[in-house]
């Protein structure tokens, strides 16, 4: 495989600090993970499987997502919780013109603020373009595919 | 501890690989992750502790767990399923002649297709012996010790 | 980021060994992991945000981890059950003074022995301040911050 050590461990810190972004609920963080144009796209195994278009989240740029979020912050109803990631596995399976394409598993527990319930929220793969601007690395897109069509209808945070 | 950093990372790769190729269903790719004649065995925690030989599943070469794969794809009933790997904690502990001693964690959840409920399916450790064969990372010897007596009598999907 | 690839690994290494050494009931050896006046705490997330003391375990040195571990080994009466963690994420996100300050995501999936029922039991982030010792490396500091307020007032192991 073509890919250095310097890169891969760049490569997992970057997949690693969307997780705790999320985690730590700085969601203001993410859109700068991406490239300008970033993709940010949450999708289930089963439309993707099929070609099917369907998307739970689709944002196309930084400004897509901070839009998402900012929606989040003031204008969505929920209750609190939060997330915790298990992020594993990340793989770098390509390279074309200094893209490189990753795969990673996740498992997202939600944790519930009133009763403090844990569950087993989402799992799935992340499918990611990574390229390194001057040495960050950033997404160039980032498909979340999940396993399970039993997911909450409405995602709150970021996956 | 004597492993270089290009070994650490190409073994680590190689139990990612096992991972995601179960996951992904490419059920065929995992022989070829096998030295030709590998041992691949599943057995309990409860039986390893005490030296019991009792093993869900036990192949000893690369022939065998094809004749596994095959069996799973013409000859077992079962509902529709996947399941996720977490791996993490891939530690070389050791190392003779060549092979290193690896550890690392795994749990496994498993994903219904019908009604996409998620839970825990497995929990366990993976004790390995990996050799580099021409640079390439294989297993010579993978155990998967499980946690819980109470994994389902049929294991459709290698873990 | 300052860090080299060495330390990197190092640091991946000491948060593995901790779990491993749970996982598998070693647990005379985590003071080990310590320095000679190394603190670890388990507190929670809801009471470490708003600068609450409260903490479950806290230990302010070697001796005192120890004594934890004697107390769990003589005197504690629970039912008999093991622990598999899953760790993910490392990251190094800053460094003073030879102090690395690091940061990763834990999930204890708890297997009772009795009937093999297995669990979320805890989730959480490791908040980590690591020295290398002559290439050694340990923790200064350990700070356990778990996501549930549901957690068994009991806690049996280290988490």
């Amino acid at each position: 495989m073509p890919i250095g050590e310097r890169e891969h461990r760049a490569i997992e810190n970057l997949v690693y600090e969307w997780a705790r972004a999320v985690d730590e609920g700085r969601f203001e963080d993410l859109a700068g993970l991406l490239v300008e144009d970033g993709e940010y796209k949450v999708a289930s195994r089963y439309n993707v499987d099929r070609g099917l278009p369907l998307a739970v989240i689709h944002t196309r740029s930084r400004g897509q997502l901070r839009d998402r979020i900012t929606s989040l912050r003031v204008a969505n109803i929920y209750e609190a919780h939060c997330y915790r990631h298990l992020v594993s596995g990340v793989q770098a399976i390509g390279e074309e013109g200094g893209a490189f394409e990753v795969r990673s598993n996740y498992a997202v527990i939600r944790i519930m603020e009133h009763d403090g319930a844990s569950s087993i929220f989402s799992t799935g793969q992340y499918r990611d373009s990574v390229v390194l601007e001057g040495g960050t690395p950033r997404f160039r897109r980032r498909h979340v595919v999940f396993d399970s069509k039993a997911i909450d209808t409405l995602l709150v945070y970021p996956l």
